[in-house]
């Protein structure tokens, strides 16, 4: 994953995805006492950053994989991700999710034109699920977020956040699987001038914290967090990179996570989900290190279900 | 209240307010059949359009005014936004407020600078108390909608609107004490090019529309809305303008504000307040009679009490 594979994912995927805008916000700033630039994912298509991986990755496969589709599992912002990038390029997207999945996102992958596979809420199950849906269709696996095409994809919101403001001095983003760290820290090392990227992750589900200081590929054994999209954990292609470009991983709490998510709601008036408040929230927890510096936030979505909100 | 006024209020104020961008959607212009313009004030300097005609009304004082202070009578975003403007200008805010307005409210006034008097929640009760300081101090009373210079200001969120986007066919704009509707009737009869006005009101405290079919004006006797910004009463400044300039009033429902502001939490990711969801609701209720047209939506503020929220 190199540089100039970066800028080559970035022209291709640019006409079926959004520039997002990068907002500031003058009582954040006060209170980080930083100027702190928020590249504002939540107004990507389909309200999250992932619209950016999946679309690179189904426009890498050739016209017979195309012509037999893609499949994935996921149970989150993935699945409607890959099911409207499939539709935008007209291939089919057949989608595991757990039986258990609320169904709102059950819903949302159905409006954009996915085909769901229901199993049971377990990680054999899910397996075997997409498995057998790749042998009986000839459809092409698409990870998440340990796929390469996937990681290129979802760092080109960081690179355009650094070429609208090349001197960032360090940009947060938070970390479930690891793609958008991963990508995020690939652009900041090509693109950006020193500038530091810094993972952002609950204390309740911190297998990436720990697999940054062991090494190696760690779980979680309960995922008590309200930040729905960072249960997951890394992969064989998240894990070098981000051991190799990222400076340093910061834990935050629920509570901390919730007030930052609120803080935005109430001073910025968009929309953030849970997952995107943490990495301002590993900002305002670790201010000191940033003390008037330049400092970008990657808000990862502001997919939401307005009926269970942590207020 | 002429062009000339309107565009050198536009100027006056510039330094101390927002230029508010201008966001579309297509699903909700799917769903209107029409190319929808939403004003964003939401994103305007304490989250509201009321900054605008708080901050033109201040400048438009004396130096010898300015030094005795301002007062207005206000439980809502006029308190605040005076007292910011009043802040920015160096001047004395006097708010009065009834015993009964929220507490976060308050906090609001009190963030800003503002002073509070607390008095009886009664109209008798708030214009005495509203007299007694401005015999005490001198100060100037500025009124929250009906005051010439508050209209004007008011106005010039449209202004930017049409000047942005000159061809819309109709603006619709939610009508609480009438300075947001009149205002923005001037800027399109000025400088619109054939652009009706609609004003949009909760059937639940529905005076304006009874004042616009009656010719003078009428009051609610009782006012169980949602719509918060919109409890207020038409004005001797504010209904001329409304009967000569507004084409028309389209009232809707309290679940026909709901829906809308979920479709624009839920679909543009920003925060609106539920004032802010009546004019969008309006549209949607009438919206063949603006089949592929360019219509604008101001919305108006996104100051929302996050824990009483109605989804």
């Amino acid at each position: 994953m190199n540089r100039e594979q970066l800028l080559a994912c970035q022209n291709r995927i640019k006409p079926y995805i959004h520039k997002t805008p990068v907002l500031t916000s003058r009582l954040i700033n006060k209170m980080a006492e930083a100027e702190v630039y928020f590249k504002c994912e939540n107004f990507q298509r389909m309200g999250a950053y992932k619209m950016r991986g999946a679309t690179n990755a189904i426009l890498q496969l050739s016209e017979k994989e195309k012509a037999k589709g893609v499949v994935t599992h996921s149970s989150g912002n993935f699945a409607q991700a890959l099911s409207l990038a499939a539709q935008s390029l007209d291939v089919k997207a057949h989608i595991v999710m757990p039986s258990t999945a609320p169904e709102v996102k059950k819903k949302g992958v159905i409006e954009y034109g996915g085909k769901i596979y229901e199993c049971a809420p377990n990680l054999e199950a899910r397996n075997a699920a997409a498995k057998a849906i790749q042998e009986e269709t000839g459809a092409t696996f698409i990870h998440p977020s340990n796929d390469k095409n996937v990681i290129l994809g979802q760092g080109t919101a960081c690179l355009e956040l650094l070429q609208e403001y090349p001197d960032l001095n360090a940009v947060f983003a938070p970390i479930g699987g690891g793609g958008l760290i991963a990508g995020s820290a690939l652009a900041a090392f090509y693109f950006g001038n020193e500038c530091r990227v810094i993972g952002a992750e609950p204390f309740e589900v911190d297998d990436a914290y720990r697999s940054f200081h062991s090494g190696k590929i760690e779980t979680n054994a309960t995922t008590n967090t309200i930040a729905d999209g960072l249960k997951t954990e890394l992969g064989d292609n998240t894990l070098p990179v981000i051991l190799k470009h990222v400076s340093e991983i910061v834990r935050v709490t629920e509570a901390e996570i919730i007030a930052s998510m609120r803080l935005i709601w109430e001073r910025m008036k968009i929309i953030v989900e849970p997952s995107s408040a943490v990495a301002l929230a590993a900002l305002l927890k670790d201010k000191k290190k940033y003390k008037n510096q330049n400092v970008g936030i990657i808000i990862s979505g502001g997919n939401v279900d307005l009926e269970h909100l942590p207020f």
